[in-house]
């Protein structure tokens, strides 16, 4: 095997999700396919490589600070919407149900991790409740135990200087089958049960 | 989302054993580490690309054709092991077993996905069988339908050009427990057992 070869799969292998077996069967497929995926797949990661840029105000990556969010006039300044990480931002632009700010923390509070307060993006936080006026800071962390851990954080920190809180609602997720929930969530969807 | 952010992932999403939520995560870790895997990946790419030449007399792909180990005069020539990815090529270079030539197919008969005999590369070990003298074909083709298939037509075809024509043996895998392995390899362990 030549070394641009193994190099690429050794490289490859570390990126989340992969190992040695599938980044090999993946450059295999790309050098099976050099001109429809090798190439471009290069192009693109040089191009993005060289625009991406972390938003100042929110901590999203862009290719401009503030980014295109942050920047956006017609979006709600009063209400911040704080998330783990840029992933959780997208799925919830997706759905087209959100028109206010963001805010990334960049992980969640985790011993095993080492992750504390002072490596999650808090402090530009702190400075955007501060310097605006927030009306609301929506806590969307995932509802994982390091995440609710990161809410409730967050929660107890700016509860003094925000005038409104909220977490998102647990319950029964839309399309699915009773069976197959976990007992924690049958458990609070009977708990916050809504009156007909 | 950003249009080369999203072009990276979709594009990403259609390689072997990924699919949009996987494409995800390595684009966001890619953009979180953009120095130490962004670019040196992006590079690696680009190196390839222009670098990777297919091998006119085995299949192989290598920087230059004929390949490393057609153009190995250390190695036997009287000997083609024919394989049917790359990937296995370098499984067996790996265990440093053998030290003839090899020939690859790229790919296994099937109907389903309509690989037929001249769609493989087979046309090539013709003209290799018959410009030189090769002594042994050694099949190492899957051990799948469609790999045992291809291995049974290879043999045919060959039967009466070739001198000898040999199979890998079948057997229980080295390190294996009893209680975890299929029918058929107890089955072929059991009938080719040897004495002792």
């Amino acid at each position: 095997m030549n070394d641009k070869v193994s190099d690429l799969i050794n490289l490859m292998a570390k990126l989340p999700g992969l190992g040695p077996k599938s980044s090999k069967r993946i450059v295999l497929h790309l050098m099976k396919h050099k001109d429809t995926y090798l190439l471009k797949i290069s192009n693109l990661m040089g191009l993005l490589h060289d625009s991406i840029k972390k938003c100042e105000t929110c901590g999203n990556l862009d290719c401009k600070s503030p980014c295109e969010i942050c920047s956006d006039k017609n979006r709600d300044e009063t209400t911040i919407c704080v998330v783990e990480e840029m992933t959780d931002l997208w799925a919830i632009e997706k759905a087209s149900i959100y028109r206010g700010k963001y805010h990334i923390l960049n992980g969640a509070l985790s011993i095993i991790d080492g992750v504390t307060p002072e490596t999650l993006n808090i402090d530009s936080l702190f400075a955007r409740v501060s310097h605006n006026k927030i009306k609301e800071l929506i806590i969307a962390t995932n509802s994982t135990l390091e995440g609710r851990t990161t809410g409730q954080y967050i929660a107890e920190t700016f509860k003094d200087t925000v005038e409104k809180i909220s977490f998102l609602a647990h319950g029964i997720p839309i399309g699915s089958e009773m069976d197959y929930l976990d007992d924690g969530t049958l458990n609070i969807a009977f708990s916050e049960r809504k009156s007909f």
